[in-house]
């Protein structure tokens, strides 16, 4: 379904020649055909971010977007001015196409770092894919199943509301850390909303979805998030049901990343409860969930809960106060750690489903955050050891 | 050598029964025979700090130490009360048998967090230990061995003064984390030095030692080294000498830590040159290091830029002043980033010694730092996901 589920938007994905897998699709093409154009964006925050966001935050910035081009196979990071060049050309190419002007179109790029993309073939796929564009699903599945790199499987969502409708793709299963933890996503509407209240849906729907996940504590260069309003239902949405719909689509594509992670075995919420501010659940969600000692535990079906504590432990005081002597952990609901000691034995903790669930209670607020990982698997290493990507 | 190489100090390593592997040397006993009796220590930040790192922060405070007594095969962390007890009537033990009082014994454990240790086997080892204590070199060897988890080798140094002599042993190989990285150091010195300047020559040489390695990220609740001074060579040493002599033997040992990290296949020495201030340096390098991605790539032998550079965008601007578009990284002195772009083919790096040198250059002022880590294997993932450790 995809992005093609709401009104107003056609799509393509074409294999252009430029990831190294032959005859993978490796080009998406996503067109807005309105009356709208909104669109907000939310990227990374890596200091040496890829050339098309570059791009992209310049040209989103006015909120408004015609087209997105996407492409897999390179990431066109670390690539100076040339690079920006390529997101300026490749746009340029769109506009022409789409009959607008560059600034209406954003760029996304993913794949290897360091690395300038096959220009020509970039060029020669804008115009396949424009010559593909379709606003039926299997053209949506084309666009999504062009953005993957080292995903095993497309990511999408499709939401309905009061009368009109939100559909999305994302990409990634690498390199994703909490701030911000994705690749490329984009997200579209044919509800009729403007900038300012997309850009404010977005921020906040992003803030509990994507920079709440952690496969590998890797903050990406390319990281994009676009939100697309065509406007083509004619309706103007209520405000909180809407919010509250783009908050959904992005949880479920984060949940999506999360069970594509890279090698991973288990799928892993933490929740922190008990907390004194939402922030200072957050630190302690988020320091569990980097521990790489935890990871491998969760992979060997261990529940080892002083990994957990001990990763609890590293959070400073200043930015989450609780009593060690009062902490307990539930492990799929078994409370292995009660008030910061052995609890009920950790063999009564069935680790056999996919889904971990760690709740954990500071006893000191009424505060709670939750964040998901991934278990760390010999084939995460096997992958990122192994292939170049 | 170990800790008997400093004239003055008597050793055992006997297996008590304590670890699960049979007949391993698992409790190790060090005895200062004086004439002083100065101690310096330095213990992990865990809030969850084991109850052994309690009652040694607590014996050591006053600057005065007549014996460490040390265990493998069990953390004694997050044990409550009881945990703290077992310690205390540890240290009676050893101090009944030296002849002092409880609060001139300092404690340290190792192993699995959450339970409580035997504590017969403990008391029983402790009057084998006595029984065996020795000033010669096979004395501090056992020490050595009786202190290793999942170390594959003892981890030992000796290094002569003029006129004194230090001597050393540290165990750790996993949740190895720079703050503070190590698990268990016992440092001895004959060399007549008070309590204060042993403390400040540790607190420096930690600082720039076991402090800047990192194996997982992974921060312990045990860690604990300790710095004794027994006087018996007579000599005050020159302090500038003495305090270049205790961070020579503290980074000696935690290199050795770094070369026995679990599942490691490369040691990792990333300095970055070129920053505002130290901690500008210090904090990139850190970055650097902690990078997953980068690690397994390295495991891969594979010398890949882009994540080094990505991991360096992580670190905010007001920590560390930099333009991304003036960095330089070298691998094993080949410049395959140039100007925050792709430099010479990366190809060409030869990745094949056991030690790998990453060289950033920020090009944005005169401070540099070094930390070193491992790659991330296989063999990590199996030791931490089949192992209960």
């Amino acid at each position: 379904m995809s992005v093609t589920f709401a009104k107003g938007f056609s799509a393509a994905g074409v294999a252009a020649g430029i990831s190294s897998v032959e005859g993978k699709k490796d080009l998406a093409l996503v067109v807005n055909q309105g009356p709208l154009d909104s669109a907000a964006g939310v990227f990374t925050f890596n200091r040496f971010c890829a050339a098309p966001v570059q791009w992209s935050r310049k040209t989103v910035a006015d909120g408004h977007i015609k087209a997105v081009i996407l492409n897999s196979g390179g990431a066109n990071a670390c690539t100076g001015q040339a690079g920006y060049e390529q997101s300026a050309a490749t746009a340029k190419k769109v506009a022409d196409l789409v009959g607008t002007q560059p600034d209406e179109i954003a760029v996304c790029s993913t794949g290897l770092i360091g690395e300038l993309l096959p220009l020509d073939h970039v060029l020669s796929g804008v115009e396949s894919a424009y010559a593909a564009l379709s606003d039926d699903d299997q053209a949506g599945s084309d666009a999504s199943h062009a953005i993957m790199t080292t995903d095993t499987k497309p990511k999408t969502v499709s939401l309905e509301g009061d009368g009109y409708r939100i559909g999305g793709m994302v990409k990634g299963s690498g390199m994703i850390a909490p701030q911000l933890a994705t690749m490329l996503c984009v997200i579209t509407t044919d509800a009729a909303v403007g900038a300012g209240q997309l850009q404010a849906a977005l921020n906040a729907a992003v803030d509990h979805s994507f920079n709440r996940i952690d496969v590998d504590g890797c903050m990406s260069t390319n990281d994009t998030v676009l939100l697309l309003a065509s406007g083509a239902s004619g309706v103007e949405p209520d405000p909180d049901e809407f919010n509250a719909l783009v908050a959904k689509a992005c949880a479920s594509l984060a949940r999506q990343i999360i069970g594509d992670g890279e090698g991973a075995s288990h799928d892993v919420r933490i929740t922190v409860t008990g907390a004194t501010t939402e922030s200072a659940a957050l630190a302690c969600a988020r320091a569990v969930a980097a521990s790489n000692l935890l990871k491998c535990a969760i992979a060997g079906n261990d529940p080892n809960w002083g990994r957990i504590v001990s990763s609890l432990g590293t959070v400073p005081v200043e930015e989450a106060p609780y009593d060690s002597q009062k902490v307990t952990v539930d492990v799929n609901g078994v409370r292995i750690c009660e008030n910061g000691g052995a609890g009920r034995d950790r063999s009564e903790v069935d680790m056999t489903p996919r889904e971990v669930h760690i709740d954990i209670d500071l006893n000191a607020g009424d505060e709670q955050a939750t964040v998901w990982t991934d278990d760390l698997t010999h084939e995460y290493v096997h992958i990122n050891a192994d292939y170049e990507s």
